[in-house]
């Protein structure tokens, strides 16, 4: 729900035209052999996290030239992969990413559940060999216009403690869950499986700022607020943070994306990842049709009414309004398609250079 | 994962034999109208958290009197109910638990969905009008031995703030999803979406403890370590406790329990609950037959590797060994099916008078 900030609030920031900006990061991957339909799926996943605020997963964060690129180039990612069903029942599939970028692996698979929830109420596809995948909202989000509720999970290299141990056994494994409503945002959760994401860490110790107790750990594992440290040692907290505060629950739940992601399509767990940076991964996508259960019109109906009273909620010191997940993503969306996706303007050169390294123009700024 | 102490730690516990305790609890309810084969089934439930170390949600907080007797007797559980699948598709079913007892019903609806899921791979059953459940991985586990991954939820009566909120939203609202291993014992993650239930923090504040900061708020929603203030205003924190830790994980983890249990359902979110108590709630179960995306055998060889490779981790300061969830209830089972589980006396003598009261013989201690 809540947007990274990947830069002082003081720089002033470079609106960019959301379209245009798709349009580039499809160039840039069409030139580096991505096949032009998985290029431009691939530029409307990364684009889509901008839009909806989630800086950490975007071309804000410059993951095209950092993650996609450097990966395509390293050898990594095979750009032309055609991942491939491998497996399947009429409500399940096991998908094999052949290796290939984890944008356009993801959005086919979670249209293979959709697919399968149309025909079949339910769809549900793991998939092995894939890479990095941007934002998971992207996936669970495809399925709200089809009247289903979406269901999106990948694993990744071990950063995150367990409960009483001191070296990381699990990714920042997010987990999002989306579903339709009627006038209110669509219900939309993504979040990390951590107390906190990596990236976000990094950010606040090269802005000099402390971290709050519970997020990281020194390299013995124990709570850390010292940022140097904490960027030292990549040792993450789980969602929960200290076992008092529930960190078995965090910690339990991104092996549960484990088990879903790694376990079920056979690519392997967190732990299991003999990689390091960002190496291969597993994903999770479900789709379920609302009116297998009941009629969609009633469904969205209660969402909105649920939303409404929540929204009613008296706010706490220091609060507005009380939001529901979807709400902040939405408002992001709906002031950037009309304002641009304001980049820093370090991204901006950072992406200039990337242009004209692959060999792409660059008229967006 | 953890287990609640209902006691002070120096009074001596009394060791009653699992199977006549079962028995014990079904002739209870026997006397108070159940039918004999949900009055069993119940009784299961009840004794399984006892057994797994969940004592805030078995005999050994006599629910059975608080809870499940005094809900039939004061008219608010109909013991007689009979809930029925009032809509179904091969994957999934609407069950209407037509106001009955929680623990019976959702066995029937997990099985229901066991049953679809050997037919088609993956079943699906969304229950309304049903109450209190028990311990919500009694459900999930009964996937287990059928080869499946099982999942289980229910929402109820609000008792959580949202992030930024002064007001409860969402019930403690749990999540479990276990899933089959080999040697290892079964992943099984059972966890209530607030940082800490509420009966822990009424035990905690009985024995004069401070809480934790980060598990409960005063009456303005700030969170407060005096006991005595979090239980007189019943606000508690979501997991992640405050928003620098990622309160609003926990808390749309909560929404997202009242979405599938709640609105898919139709009996409403916990937000829309009128009633107050031990209130009638919404239930959500899903059976997924592993051998739809690969051989079991394999996964439950990849399941133990995980497992082991994350026993090996070394332990953080204060701690023996990293379990993973499932670890510390798979403990206890076997060391409570063997040695009995440990009854405070106080305990006794509740179920005690609760015997005499419904006319039933004791004959445990």
């Amino acid at each position: 729900m809540s947007s990274s900030n990947p830069g002082p609030a003081k720089q002033e920031r470079i609106p960019v035209d959301p379209d245009k900006l798709r349009a580039f990061a499809a160039q840039v991957l069409i030139k580096l052999d991505v096949p032009p339909e998985d290029a431009h799926r691939a530029a409307d996943v990364l684009v889509y996290a901008d839009l909806r605020g989630v800086e950490t997963h975007g071309m804000s964060n410059n993951n095209l030239g950092r993650i996609y690129v450097k990966g395509i180039r390293n050898g990594r990612i095979n750009p032309k992969a055609e991942p491939r069903i491998v497996h399947e029942t009429p409500v399940t599939a096991l998908m094999d990413g052949c290796g290939g970028l984890g944008l356009s692996i993801g959005a086919r698979a979670m249209n293979a559940a959709i697919e399968k929830a149309r025909d079949s109420f339910i769809g549900m596809v793991v998939v092995k060999n894939s890479h990095h995948y941007g934002a998971a909202q992207y996936f669970s989000m495809m399925a709200v216009p089809h009247g289903m509720i979406g269901i999106s999970s990948t694993n990744s290299n071990p950063l995150v403690l367990p409960t009483g141990g001191r070296e990381p056994v699990y990714g920042t494994n997010p987990i999002s869950v989306s579903a339709p409503s009627g006038d209110e945002p669509p219900f939309c959760l993504d979040i990390g499986t951590s107390a906190m994401v990596y990236q976000k860490l990094i950010l606040t110790a090269r802005l000099g700022n402390p971290i709050p107790l519970g997020v990281a750990a020194d390299d013995e594992g124990e709570p850390t607020d010292d940022p140097a440290v904490a960027v030292e040692s990549r040792k993450l907290l789980p969602l929960g943070s200290v076992p008092e505060l529930g960190s078995h629950k965090g910690y339990g739940l991104g092996i549960l994306v484990d088990v879903l992601c790694g376990v079920l399509s056979g690519h392997g767990a967190s732990i299991q990842m003999e990689d390091a940076g960002y190496g291969s991964v597993g994903h999770f996508f479900a789709a379920i049709r609302v009116d297998a259960f009941r009629p969609l019109a009633q469904f969205q109906e209660q969402m909105d009414d649920m939303f409404q009273r929540i929204h009613r909620v008296p706010p706490a010191k220091g609060f507005d309004r009380v939001l529901v997940a979807g709400d902040p993503e939405h408002a992001s969306e709906q002031r950037r398609r009309a304002n641009g996706v304001p980049l820093l303007p370090a991204v901006v050169d950072e992406l200039k250079e990337l242009a004209q390294d692959v060999g792409v123009s660059w008229d967006l700024t």
